[in-house]
């Protein structure tokens, strides 16, 4: 039997370290020549298979793909699309399948969250239903940390690291400002349901340095008079106060907190975060001085300060998925297996899509403090070994040395195919 | 004469080098044994010597005010404490000598921006009238970047290397999404009324590596349609674009562009920053998807990405002070002199404090291109060295080791001081 060809996308919000996890997959499929024949990449995700947008990652150097490790964002383009159900549209599945028969692709590798978990899982039992046979293989990603089975997922640790450094570090300068100027600095985080991320800001404090960080997470009902209480104990005993919020956070009425009814001068709703609203919130209730911030992109972004833990492990996914695919599985996710947490071990794992697909994993309820406003020293274990170690990426003329890919195009073989 | 003590103050806003200085000017006053005696630091800055609140450095270890190389914020505490002149509260100028009189100290090392510059001045002035010696060394200091004489600032370097960073990796981050989602990302900074931190978000683009950057200086007045054209422009022929917006801009009323007049619900004003206002005129005028960040003290904190240039300067310009006061200079600072841009040599100068204070240097005209939204060659030729060189803090538990002092007070001699 010829040597199949391989697919591999990006899909959905990009990460610090998901082109580790594509220099993972690739120069694990460059190894297996015999099983595993020409690489493709899907321009901008899942849309460069349905438009037939094939990049060919064969043009590109062993150097170039050895420098996806710590390049961060999308090399080959990620993208918000999300197929709807075979029901809905079977039509863009059979594409799916249309192209990858034309391009003698036998390998499906989508690196992604719970929606590309579920794509992946839907592609693999149609080509059996049409008689093209796919290995379909996902390969996990999320900075929002909420994927089951897996002990975390690449692209968390990273994010984590960043949160918890940015509040160390503004915290100690909030600190220095406390006795005459600034006393609270609010940074807002994402992970949309999840408090993951706004748990690792927890981290900046520990016993040999404690730091008083208040934490707001969307799984706690935002309740203001006790968020108030909370801070105005923290400047009192402190002087200071950090607090890290997650864009996620709601009130009793179910809304979000960033959705405060806010109107410009024009009377059209303001699209703003919800660190001001909280910001402004200490300042009229306990009037405080504050500052805050907004670290959106930039903590998803930040190689450069990416957990080694995290590199390492969305490498070991990357590569994983090829092994799992040349040993003839189909429809299964590799993920992390926490051995032990101290000191940290950590195997490669395999999980049936069936079980991932759809599932979101929340914080556990004793990762939280009773006060609602902490991280337990449970929730403290689990994280501490996700932000472990530096992988710094090589700099030029002061700057990480990031690569670009050429991203030459493969050849169109079919007709056009419309969105 | 029997060696007189030092004094050692922190002023305004922390940087992540300011206690490079401090272990500067400590170190070397350590040296000195015979003509330095006991080293004292000012809690909270100035407030520390108006209210006699003296932190005696000499309880700390030598691998304590070495670690200050690698620890952002301010050690001893800052303050935002502006004296006033001379003729409106002369009762604290004279408080100050009182107290350094009182504690046998001969030297003041002040470290911070023009306003400290300037109390730095009417302290030395002062002293003669009063008849009780002082020599008053500024120690420059600020993100700002905007005291004159001095090639930079102490400060501005290890902030430009983290917005050149972080704009780099967002901008990476938003190309890969921009296919479909997220189009443009705004990103603010700090910097008042100059533009340098802004500036440096040009430094993300470099002719190897085009990225669209659209800088908003508080230097040119904001002109929205063009703002508009400018980034529609790159949107379209670069697919995405990022725009670092100073938190000082204007428009033609002179009025902030923060202050759009929001008002939330209950018709209070919005504080908010100018971010997500310039996000809403992309979305509203171009219908284009957008993400914004806001990196408030993260910028200035961030000591994990400090340019090491920066770092270097700093600990040198604390090493100069003293070596400036024990060669019996007053009234001066020490200053950043180029030698060269490439490659990139500099050496320690010497101001008049009279010729610092109260002046602040702005962008020069021709550091801003043409259509008033990037920077020119000769602005790169400036900034890049400044960035040059990476000096990681090291890490514990995954975060940076950054010390804390144990800041013992000295014993009061004095009654007390109402600010």
């Amino acid at each position: 039997m010829a040597a199949k060809n391989a697919f591999y996308a990006q899909s959905g919000g990009v990460t610090a370290v998901i082109n580790a996890s594509a220099a993972g997959v690739i120069e694990a499929a460059r190894k297996q020549s015999g099983k595993i024949g020409r690489i493709y990449a899907g321009r901008n995700g899942i849309i460069g298979a349905l438009t037939e947008d094939l990049i060919d990652t064969g043009q590109e150097s062993d150097a170039a793909i050895s420098a996806l490790r710590y390049t961060p964002s999308g090399a080959f383009g990620s993208c918000r699309y999300k197929l709807k159900s075979l029901e809905q549209n079977r039509r863009e599945y059979e594409r799916l399948i249309e192209v990858f028969k034309a391009h003698d692709i036998g390998y499906f590798f989508y690196n992604g969250g719970g929606d590309s978990a579920d794509t992946c899982l839907k592609v693999s039992q149609l080509s059996g239903t049409l008689g093209y046979p796919i290995q379909a293989i996902h390969v996990p990603k999320t900075v929002d940390n909420d994927l089951p089975i897996t002990d975390c997922c690449p692209g968390f640790g990273s994010v984590a690291k960043y949160i918890a450094v940015s509040t160390l570090e503004a915290s100690f300068d909030v600190a220095s400002m406390s006795a005459t100027s600034t006393k609270v600095f609010v940074l807002e985080v994402m992970g949309r349901h999840a408090g993951w991320i706004a748990a690792a800001g927890g981290l900046a404090s520990s016993p040999e340095r404690e730091i008083p960080v208040v934490i707001l997470f969307p799984e706690i009902s935002f309740d203001k008079q006790k968020f108030l209480a909370k801070v105005d104990s923290c400047v009192k005993k402190f002087g200071y106060c950090s607090v890290v919020v997650s864009e996620g956070v709601k009130g009793d009425d179910g809304k979000f907190l960033s959705d405060q009814g806010v109107r410009d001068a024009f009377g059209h709703a303001q699209l703003g975060g919800v660190a001001p609203v909280v910001a402004s919130m200490v300042k009229e209730g306990l009037g405080l001085k504050y500052h805050w911030g907004v670290a959106d992109y930039l903590q998803r972004a930040a190689r450069h300060i990416a957990s080694k833990t995290d590199v390492e492990q969305a490498y070991a996914m990357g590569q994983a998925a090829v092994e799992f695919a040349v040993q003839g599985h189909n429809s299964v996710m590799p993920t992390i297996e926490r051995i032990s947490a101290r000191p940290y071990q950590w195997k490669v794992g395999m999980a049936q899509l069936s079980q991932v697909a759809n599932v979101e994993k929340m914080m556990p309820e004793n990762f939280i403090t009773e006060d609602g406003f902490g991280i337990t020293d449970l929730c403290r274990e689990y994280l501490a070994p996700l932000i472990e170690g530096e992988d710094y990426p090589p700099y030029k003329d002061g700057l990480p040395d990031y690569v670009r890919l050429k991203n030459v195009a493969v050849p169109k073989k079919l007709s056009g195919f419309t969105l």
